[in-house]
């Protein structure tokens, strides 16, 4: 337990990430200080925002070149300096990407021990409670409604679009290339999915939202979020998730008419990050256990083997390979 | 009353709006169809959304070159082929800028006869809601939070921020020039009003709103909503009334970060029109009139007379030369 891999971000990229920004380095397993706690990361999360993350600050300080590459991590307290943890019991939180950490106990978020772990960042973790938030509290959804979802694979996407068939809407997705699309129609349950690599997207919503979109899902930004805009119906709502049509390089845009066609179609774009709810997660563990637990919803999960493999993986899920929630495996299952 | 003075617009804009893009015509007082009223109109409303019509299809359809141009009066009821309407009567609805219209009588709101008639504009009229609904229902404000407003000695803004002052925010106004910005602070009672002629705008935004802004009141979109964006607290709520800086031949500019601002600092941006609170505006007369007969609300109209001046009176107002609430009397009250 004296090596501690890590992989550390080495060059901020300026334009398409590469598995030559990142390092991997055998540093030492830290040692806890006052009110620490030493953690074993299991399970590290995969998010489109972990790019946005090596451009500047965001939510969060950035990423900067020398730093462990920051990412969110399911983990188990090996050692606690704090009465609030305890050695074995199961965690989350910024444990970068690294086998181990020192971090504060109130920067560590308890976890209860549901197996597979791997649920604990896909339906009840990151991914199914920004989409239950992002969906139900942000743009609401009603029965009838015509919701519009993109990266509709995604981790994310791929959930909001499942909540809104449970909630009756009828719910359209986007993403890219025929084979995602038909594993969004024919596995997830979604009315319709447009190939935007193969579709022109003016004419695909027109055709598959006829009478207009009642609430987009955007975890894009760029050209789709315009043309959504422009076939927006009048009191639509849009919210916003993720823009990572933007992240890697691609071309810093903005939709045009802003303000314009918010004001004359009254509609309404919202953005959110999942720490707004915490009070009320606990609505979200409810209703998200019993949809996959039912099989309401399908759980997509896409795990990667081994540390060494989370730039390829990140690489990966920003061109859009991974199908559900990507995750790496970093150390084994507690027994 | 065989001579119906009418403004047609003759030419569609393409840039600043002239007077020769209009010319007088005196047409016939028209005969009221079955289930439609004849109204005189009284006052003439003049708002920055008039230009905007003349562009193409917004909320309602263009004004295109050949019609009379498009408004919103208090008119009195002259003559009635419904049973819903009298003689004598007060109504307000698009009576276009002449001096008589024919109208469905559906197409017609009965108005109080509230002295003066002014105030059907103002306070208690498109102005005063707008500034209401846009404010308390839209993004809504609470006491110690900061206001920004644009447009702040307009007929919106003027309003906007006085309502701010009563609900306990502190308000920081936009305007166009010294006078201006001395009025609003002055008369109206904001707590500081930026002039934006003179002013670099982010460097003043972080004097006046050093702690950022958490409610903006948009009436003009372009690059004072951009300095806003930048400047908005985590959770803040813009409140998108209008674009006037877009309408009359200014540059057609969006701003850029849309979506990732939104998302990073979880900003709600929202359009809105008068018509969406129809059902709470018993709510807004109710306190817009006990506020303006105590005097918490300083009522700033500007009235022009003669529908020979509307032409004047509309391209004076997108240049910024009113103080509140701009109108045209086309006619005496009713005794």
């Amino acid at each position: 337990m004296s090596d501690n891999t890590q992989i550390i971000l080495v060059e901020r990229p300026n334009g398409p990430l590469k598995e030559s920004h990142f390092e991997i380095r055998h540093g030492e397993v830290p040692k806890p200080g006052p009110g620490e706690a030493l953690v074993r990361s299991i399970l590290l999360s995969q998010d489109a925002a972990n790019r946005a993350w090596m451009a500047g600050a965001t939510y969060k300080s950035a990423v900067n070149p020398g730093d462990v590459m920051h990412g969110y991590a399911v983990c188990e307290v090996i050692e606690s300096n704090s009465p609030d943890l305890q050695p074995g019991q199961l965690v989350q939180g910024q444990a970068g990407w690294q086998q181990y950490a020192a971090l504060p106990a109130n920067a560590l978020q308890r976890c209860a021990d549901h197996r597979p772990l791997t649920r604990l960042l896909s339906i009840m973790g990151i991914a199914g409670k920004t989409a239950y938030h992002g969906l139900l509290n942000v743009s609401g959804i009603e029965a009838g409604e015509t919701l519009l979802v993109s990266a509709a694979a995604g981790s994310v996407g791929s959930i909001v679009g499942q909540i809104g068939k449970i909630k009756g809407a009828r719910v359209v997705g986007i993403a890219g290339g025929a084979a995602k699309c038909a594993w969004v129609r024919d596995e997830l349950g979604f009315d319709a999915c447009i190939d935007y690599k193969s579709a022109e997207m003016a004419t695909a919503l027109t055709e598959h939202c006829p009478d207009g979109i009642d609430v987009y899902f955007d975890n894009v930004g760029g050209d789709i979020l315009q043309s959504a805009i422009f076939n927006m119906k009048y009191g639509g709502r849009i919210s916003c998730c993720g823009a990572v049509s933007q992240y890697d390089g691609g071309p810093p845009t903005s939709p045009i008419g802003i303000p314009g066609l918010l004001v004359i179609k009254s509609l309404r774009m919202q953005g959110f990050l999942l720490m707004d709810f915490m009070d009320r997660d606990a609505d979200a563990e409810r209703d998200l256990s019993t949809w996959s637990d039912s099989g309401q919803i399908v759980i997509a999960e896409d795990v990667i083997e081994g540390l060494e493999n989370a730039p390829r993986g990140l690489i990966g899920l920003l061109a859009g390979e991974n199908r559900g929630k990507r995750m790496i495996r970093v150390g084994p299952d507690p027994s």
